[in-house]
């Protein structure tokens, strides 16, 4: 909130000169530490990054997440771990940098192709992966791994060491080269055991624009999750429009639901983060998750926002709709269409080579904007290849961002329109950024979205679209009709049918 | 050019160890300056800048420029020199600063309501101000200023020295002071004589962002300076159509001509840059100006881009009409009209508070963007008060500028289309950015566009514009001719109202 001094300023008004603030350096990033340090400093004030402070009172703290991590086949990640760890190389050779940390557990789960279930919702396997010149290092628990993962690693020169193993490697073996960390994505302790036998080159880890950039099997394998996930969004669309009625729908059995659903697919993980499903004012509450308190029973009006997506071996989704439920105020009507505008305009975005989300930011808004109307978020957010469901570098936002929207990569078209204490609307596909066309002016680029799922019509006030549009629209629906109806029949058909014809 | 290494680069590549680079501290920006160096320190090369080289060799070397200054009424500049002090020096209070040099022509010219002749179409005069706690000194040629302007510049409490003075005063005067000063307006030789004595704040000038915000009676005398400037160019146009035929008009004569109407306009003080007339492949030539060797002879067929604009005492204007001279391809039909569509986008805008040019540039490429086309150069500038035509700190370019459009700023709405080889198409109008209203998602802004000059309807694809876009023509042409028909007659009325009629 604008009033409320951020912590490193409050910290400065507390203390007195001399005082030493106390954290733990193996949960701070190198930036943030170093920036904390200086402000600090600055007021006469002392960083100490020793202990662990909280080990001392937290008596119950459970043991590290150990899930089974495993290789996914290239048939899925589209691209052999050796040949990836090839490209690191090559990245840091360039950098003249000759061994390289990586912290971050998507990143680690890219270059290795390894996932793994330690960590909710992203399928990721706690671990720490040094590559230098000649070898590549895994430091994790060797309990999480089977024989067969094993073998694969090693068939790709991958050496794996225990997790504990990182400080004494660290200290002892890397010795004297160039090493890449990414500050932002490394903690302070892990840089100490670095530091002082190397010289640090900081820069954002190169898995993460390579990451970012889905090579042709991952797009075409998460064209199928897209299929499969719209599939069960079909059946939950149609069964909570025959539900509602009964007063037995709440933002928890949707949850429930969909879960259902999705299940039934093939190849289905688990959720890509807890859905969101809010009904009228809780619609428009950010980050709303349904608890037994605050949860709504459906009724018979007003939208029901629904935001969900699924982890797939062959991909992750994330989509939102917002279901009218009943009859709708003209101002819900009127929002409703705003939000599609939005969504339709930045779907037609086409945009030059080396254009940045914040440029494109606009165009989801401008619909609404010329009514007075805005929302304090942004629009579109990266995602990975089963992988995280939120991933950079680029985003879609008003702030800047200077990572532009690269060919092959995904990200969420997620325009909104919150009412505080009314409703919350949200219309979000995912897009993939294509080669368009190469003229005498550049070359540049297009949308193309995956999502495969009806936008609900009934709330659309016709006359608010632009030709353009209602184009897009009913191509879109036919799209939808044409991947997901040979995967349904009787009522359900019948119902996307009607869902998806032309207005 | 991408292959052309910047010339620090490249001094690397030439130089050896221990080599001196020998530039001219007067004319290098502190931050460039300090730039410059550290790339050469990192090469094992030093900088000099204590030697004016050119004076050796410059034998025929002008006088410095000496034209007469002097202050701009009030009820032209709308705010008191005393105020406009006052609000730099508690802007400077909260920063704790207590010495200010400001080095920007423009800057000084506008806090001191001061004007002169010493730049060729930048109405400025030679002089450096320092602000501190409480006296302000203006470093000037006392023969640029008549008793009157001395006068009123004392009655002001500012105390006037010699242009030479300065060195003297900086070094022996000022003593102790946190000084601010714009490192990228300051050069590195006048920092040198208040370094060692003084606390170097590094800041952008505030008055630049005060600057920028017009006070409502400048915004006024825009409004009269467009109206003038609107007469000149209808009778401009008329001129063109119906002078063509004869074989005798060239880009030269179109630059003679404009600046002959101008001068018939109340307050006309001179061109506000050099006219750019293009006819034909001409047009697509960015900064282009025309020499008796270039220069062509308009023919009846393709377009003629006229950019050009005036330095009234109230107000500066800038404005691009591309004019059909006769038959067009349908190429240049379809460009036309994308280029105003553009145009007409970014005039349509509304945005909330604190947005950035980047994120209103793609609204006036949007239309061309989507057939694959696109202009290499920015959307608008800002535009100073009777002052430089390009003026900071906001502007709209893809580049990210961190400074938002704010209130009462002016700036500059012109998307274009060059083919290179065949022709140049450019719409330019000036804008302010006005309050629109304030609702529950916060404060929104609008355009207003200020210049009034018919844009030319008959390249127009009529079934390329929406609705809204023939609407805001439509009402366009309704306000350029209630604005202009008042100061016409005889045949250039008829033309006018042929000109602005509905389409």
């Amino acid at each position: 909130m604008p009033d409320v001094p951020h912590f490193d300023k409050w910290l400065t008004t507390v203390l007195n000169k001399g005082d030493v603030v106390g954290v733990d350096a193996r949960v701070y990033a190198v930036s943030a530490y170093e920036s904390l340090k200086l402000k600090l400093e600055e007021s006469g004030l002392e960083i100490d990054g020793t202990n662990d402070f909280v080990k001392a009172i937290w008596l119950d703290r459970p043991e590290m997440p150990s899930a089974p991590a495993y290789i996914l086949d290239e048939k899925y990640a589209g691209k052999s771990i050796s040949s990836k760890i090839d490209d690191i190389r090559n990245s840091c050779k360039t950098k003249e940098v000759n061994s390289h940390l990586i912290a971050t557990l998507d990143d680690i789960a890219w270059v290795l192709n390894i996932r793994g279930g330690d960590v909710l919702y992203n399928p990721v396997t706690i671990a720490y992966l040094l590559i230098e010149e000649d070898t590549s290092t895994l430091f994790i628990r060797r309990r999480k791994l089977s024989e067969e993962t094993k073998q694969i690693l090693a068939k790709n020169n991958i050496v794996i060491k225990t997790y504990k193993a990182l400080e004494s490697y660290l200290k002892h073996n890397l010795i004297n080269t160039n090493c890449l960390i990414d500050p932002d994505r490394i903690n302070q302790k892990v840089l100490g055991w670095i530091a002082e036998r190397n010289t640090i080159i900081k820069e954002t880890n190169p898995s993460t624009f390579y990451k970012a950039q889905k090579n042709q099997t991952e797009v075409n394998n998460i064209r199928n999750a897209m299929r499969k996930d719209g599939v069960a969004m079909t059946k939950f669309l149609y069964w909570i429009e025959n539900n509602v009625q009964s007063g037995n729908v709440t933002e928890i059995t949707i949850s429930d639901k969909l879960l259902e659903l999705r299940g039934q697919q093939e190849g289905f993980v688990g959720e890509s983060f807890s859905t969101i499903a809010g009904y009228r004012s809780n619609g428009a509450i950010i980050h709303y998750f349904a608890t037994p308190e605050t949860s709504k029973t459906l009724e018979s009006s007003s939208f029901v926002l629904v935001d969900s997506g699924a982890q797939y071996f062959d991909g992750t989704t994330d989509l939102t709709r917002t279901i009218p439920l009943g009859p709708l105020t003209d101002e819900e009507k009127r929002d409703y269409t705003l939000v599609l505008k939005g969504h339709i305009q930045l779907a037609l975005a086409k945009f030059p080579e080396g254009t940045r989300g914040s440029q494109l930011d606009t165009l989801a808004r401008q619909a609404m904007l010329r009514e007075g109307i805005n929302y304090h978020r942004g629009t579109g957010h990266g995602v990975g290849f089963f992988l995280n469901v939120h991933e950079g570098p680029h985003s879609i936002r008003p702030e800047e961002n200077p990572n532009p929207l690269e060919e092959s990569s995904i990200i969420s078209n997620e325009p909104g329109l919150y009412r505080a204490g009314k409703h919350g609307i949200r219309i979000e596909n995912l897009v993939v950024t294509n080669k368009w066309k190469e003229t005498e002016f550049g070359k540049f680029f297009e949308f193309e979205t995956l999502t495969l799922c009806p936008i609900d019509k009934r709330p659309i006030v016709a006359e608010l679209l632009l030709e353009e549009e209602k184009t897009w629209l009913n191509d879109y629906h036919q799209l939808v009709f044409n991947k997901i109806s040979p995967s349904v029949d009787g009522g359900i058909l019948e119902w996307l049918k009607e869902a998806t014809n032309k207005m």
